[in-house]
């Protein structure tokens, strides 16, 4: 790797959207690494001002000029705009961090999640490092701790995700269907929510306003869902388990941000709760927070806004001393998004030396 | 067994009650086998009229008159007063069938779900035979049938509750919340929706509007609730099988009625998706709804109201052929509870002769 000096150019493609907003936010929030900062999205948003690091940016188009002579690039856009372009935008010689799911499962592609597996994201044959899906790092970094002292065999998981998880259509969804069912006596006769609600489904199959829809994503082999497969691959890749058995049941919920899940997860050995604990009140990133005879359980609207992965409910299974169970929940736009994709920029961004 | 003649005569004890007034509709639309039906609440409610087999009826206080004469009593009120009112109502000749959590457990009482182990009701050395929890009966009934095929072995279960399973209260507590959270912004900051919220939490440790909470129940040992160990005893004793392996953790989230439960349920033999489909497809009390592609899964908008416990996604784990996974929904107040218990006490009078 040949050194480089002066603080790296970044742009951030896909300032506009859901993640690209809280991105803004967290690069004023962290130490300032960066050089320049591009802000780059659709034609639709040309002259757009966007406001980072206390200053306003001007958003331009996605096109070569827009990414010649970027060092880093993040992607927070649709998965066919990062497929077409994130490939351009490192033949410019810039890393690409992409946030979408066109890469993951590309084999010479890194899928990186900082706390479990830094090392991987200096290994690029294609320049790009892949962020993975929010459900999965909405879990994955108190699973990397516990796997790195018991060794992990199997996860069961079920999801409670937000709405965000669909964007800003998903939580402007959730809005109307409430103004629709809020103040009636609704959820009580077969349908009476789908009738009130009708075609206002937005991104979601059915109702999701006094309601749980236990589908996200779109079909993939053998009645399972594409996001209950990314679920199960990335886990496997971000881990370095390629045969770590997974079975995953992905619901949405009426919840604006922070997906939840329960885990049910095996290891090697045998695990004590006392140990766990240790182990999940230590690991970066992570929040224990459990002690529900005092009231302590993380839930979705305490969790919103914060970086880390809060973790709750830690129990050992009572027939299997190598079991255990956890409800986890993290802000899906933040570390289950942007702040991943920020936390590899920056990793990549110590190659560069100091001028 | 003495014969008995003639119709018989019914108590409902707490007929004023959430799970009581679902009871009132059940035994309006069920074939009428009763005699007199006698309704029964505390003294608050002591001459009120409510409607049963399309007359009126008025209320009388629970007490030993009220249970002198009766042939078979329903107890549909909280546990203290079950514990004390079931015997007496056994020791005037009455069989109880019980709602409350106050004997399912004990080694003398059955526990019956009559679509699973309709004989169990016959042995009843107290008198008294007991309903499970609505989130055991939310699933029992799928389990009984593919455990009958297959030998039920590990269960690795999660809820979405209802708020109505908290009663009136907790129906009450979520509309309150709904009002003051729809038409806001709220959701995205740490924090907001608790403070929005205030101290309207009703029966729920924490808000439940645009949330879900790891808590049901009070605590019980190691970490776990009490109804996460009434769904591990009920579900062994149900299905006879003591040393089943179940883990379970409850959740609540903004529904009204219907328990949703994602369920990864282990078997002795392999098992096929081809054949499971079978067999839920022509179980008594369940319906299989089990096409996502086509937008076909339970939800609870759509399963409240309803009597069967529905099935969906029904899918084999990718790593072990003897599991399948799961998502089943069912009406709370009605299997999960009143239906239930109306399908008891139409077994038990079975036993009484026609004149
Ligand atoms: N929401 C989440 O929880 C989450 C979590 C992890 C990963 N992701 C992934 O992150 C990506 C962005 O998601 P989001 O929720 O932020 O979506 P979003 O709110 O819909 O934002 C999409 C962004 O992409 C830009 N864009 C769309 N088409 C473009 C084009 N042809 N050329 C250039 N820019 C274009 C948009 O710019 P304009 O404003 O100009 O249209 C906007 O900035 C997606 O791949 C998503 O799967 C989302
Ligand atoms: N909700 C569910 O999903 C569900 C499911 C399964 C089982 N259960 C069980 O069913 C029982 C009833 O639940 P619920 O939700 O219907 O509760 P609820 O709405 O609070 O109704 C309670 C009933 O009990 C009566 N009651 C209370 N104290 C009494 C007393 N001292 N003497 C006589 N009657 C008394 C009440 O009469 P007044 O109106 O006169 O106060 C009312 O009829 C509980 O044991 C509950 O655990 C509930």
């Amino acid at each position: 790797m040949t050194a480089r000096t002066g603080r790296p150019t970044l742009a951030v493609v896909g300032a506009t959207g859901a993640v690209g907003s809280v991105m803004l936010q967290i690069l004023s929030q962290h130490a300032d690494i960066w050089g320049e900062i591009r802000l780059i999205a659709s034609p639709r948003s040309v002259g757009r001002k966007l406001t980072v690091r206390g200053e306003e940016v001007e958003v331009v188009a996605l096109d070569e000029a827009a990414l010649s002579g970027v060092d880093v690039a993040m992607f927070d856009v649709p998965d066919e705009v990062a497929r077409q372009w994130a490939p351009v935008a490192a033949a410019h010689g810039a890393v690409v961090v992409d946030n979408s799911g066109a890469f993951r499962m590309d084999p010479d592609v890194p899928l990186v999640v900082p706390e479990v597996n830094p090392h991987a994201a200096r290994v690029r044959p294609r320049g790009i490092v892949a962020n993975p899906h929010c459900t999965t790092l909405s879990m994955i970094v108190p699973l990397g701790a516990l796997h790195a002292e018991f060794g992990l065999s199997e996860l069961v998981v079920s999801s409670y995700q937000a709405v965000s998880g669909a964007g800003r259509a998903g939580i402007d969804t959730l809005r109307q269907q409430l103004s629709l069912v809020a103040g009636t006596e609704l959820g009580t006769s077969p349908g009476d929510v789908r009738r009130a609600v009708g075609d206002n489904t937005g991104p979601f199959p059915e109702p999701v306003a006094l309601n749980v829809v236990p589908w996200t994503g779109t079909p993939d082999e053998d009645g399972w869902s594409s996001e209950e497969m990314k679920i199960r691959h990335e886990s496997r890749k971000v881990l370095g388990l390629p045969r770590l058995r997974v079975a995953v049941t992905c619901v949405r919920v009426p919840v604006v941000t922070a997906h939840s899940l329960t885990v049910h997860a095996r290891f090697e050995d045998e695990v004590t709760v006392d140990r766990a604990r240790d182990i999940l009140a230590t690991a970066p990133g992570v929040v224990l927070f459990d002690d529900p005879a005092a009231g302590e359980f993380p839930t979705p609207a305490d969790v919103v806004g914060t970086d880390p992965t809060w973790v709750g409910r830690v129990r050992r299974s009572l027939d299997d001393p190598t079991a255990l169970e956890l409800f986890v929940c993290g802000d899906n736009l933040r570390k289950g998004s942007a702040l991943n994709t920020a936390q590899i920029a920056e990793l990549v961004a110590s190659e560069w030396e100091a001028p």
